[in-house]
């Protein structure tokens, strides 16, 4: 499978926390590895093993301090982004890779985290459409759209919005010959048993289960980003 | 999110070795880690680190030795296959796992694994498109279907279907509410940018293109095949 590579044309460095949603960067991922001359980084505070919001631990393989400046910046989201919100450290870490990256992309709530960086102010973005509204708070221009395009900013919804994501990323940056093969390689042709995939597909009475279900974590979230618009006017007000 | 759960009702093993292909079962997982009163297992010859065939390292939590009896076994594919096509320790495992398992099941590749094992004869089954001779050559009715249930064997396409994999589990084993309610919570409301996700769809050229790439394993693999069905004719003739 591998043959000699040229030297890496492209990095691309995924931004991980405790408690992410490990299929928010593990399906961009498995279209990532397999573009041609590109170096990925598993991106965290320390080596330390991270433990996903389902459980799922793995092990991420640069540290903030010595990851270098990467092409392509890709932050994921999940129920850890509420400590990240609010981490100075994280939130000026993102903020110098966005401002000189090529790309600035996020999958889920990823979106939140790249807004309370100050990098999707003057842009139109995408997130879980459960946090739709929260992206607005932070004074994103939202789109309700399985991916977003504006300028150098690729913004996904929610979870497995990051495969389509993911190969769209493939077709603008490369090819769509190369996302075309990516595609047909790992057989992404969806066939959802159920039409539950959006609120705009969904069942009432199961869009009123998740919502029940989610609502103290979007109440809380909602007071985090206030709390964050609140105090720091200047770096997430509109470009 | 999480309050008192009663005692698990279902285990699920999923059965991990080097150079899986990751996205095969951190996609079901995202699904199953969201099932109601589920245990899961991530099962390993040993508790060593796991590098999957794309470099995404991860950490399984529970020896085959120290596995408990599992309602479901679940075997994702991926390159590290071949070893484990011919790894006698690892499919007499699987074999007594999956003879007494509830449901025994597959994505990808996996479905070779299984059919290795004796679990598939006698039963339809599905794999990665790429490979569905190679599972005909076990001994195995082949369907080309996204996922195929016979019984109690659920078995799913390439890579990426064990999405639709996952939540076709979830309505089987639970109710279609649950289901319906964790792809909303996933936003699975797929739109791949392009047309290329199986053979019946992609234009010839990325076929060729894939099958092209694919052609040295494909070929080594057959042979690995061709090389267990001599020797084990017993194990794997139709049931």
């Amino acid at each position: 499978m591998t043959t000699a590579q040229p030297t890496s044309s492209l990095s691309i460095g995924i931004v991980l926390f405790p408690n992410v949603t490990q299929l928010d960067f593990t399906a961009p991922y498995e279209v990532f590895n397999r573009l041609p001359n590109t170096k990925l980084y598993l991106l965290s505070e320390t080596l330390e093993p991270i433990r996903s919001d389902g459980g799922l631990t793995f092990l991420p393989d640069t540290t903030f301090a010595e990851s270098p400046l990467v092409d392509l910046l890709f932050v994921p989201g999940g129920s850890g982004i509420d400590v990240k919100l609010e981490d100075k450290k994280f939130l000026a870490f993102l903020k110098t890779q966005g401002e000189q990256a090529r790309y600035v992309t996020s999958v889920c709530t990823g979106a939140l985290l790249l807004a309370a960086a100050g990098l999707l102010q003057g842009y139109r973005a995408t997130t879980h459409w459960l946090y739709l509204d929260l992206l607005e708070l932070l004074g994103v221009e939202v789109v309700k759209q399985r991916v977003v395009i504006d300028r150098n900013r690729i913004t996904g919804g929610g979870v497995t919005a990051g495969i389509d994501f993911g190969l769209v990323i493939a077709g603008e940056l490369f090819t769509e010959a190369i996302a075309q093969s990516i595609q047909l390689a790992i057989e992404y042709n969806p066939q959802p048993p159920f039409e539950s995939g959006s609120p705009e597909t969904a069942p009432e009475y199961i869009i009123n289960s998740v919502k029940a279900t989610s609502k103290n974590r979007l109440d809380s979230r909602r007071q985090i980003i206030q709390k964050i618009v609140a105090e720091s006017s200047i770096s997430i007000s509109q470009k």
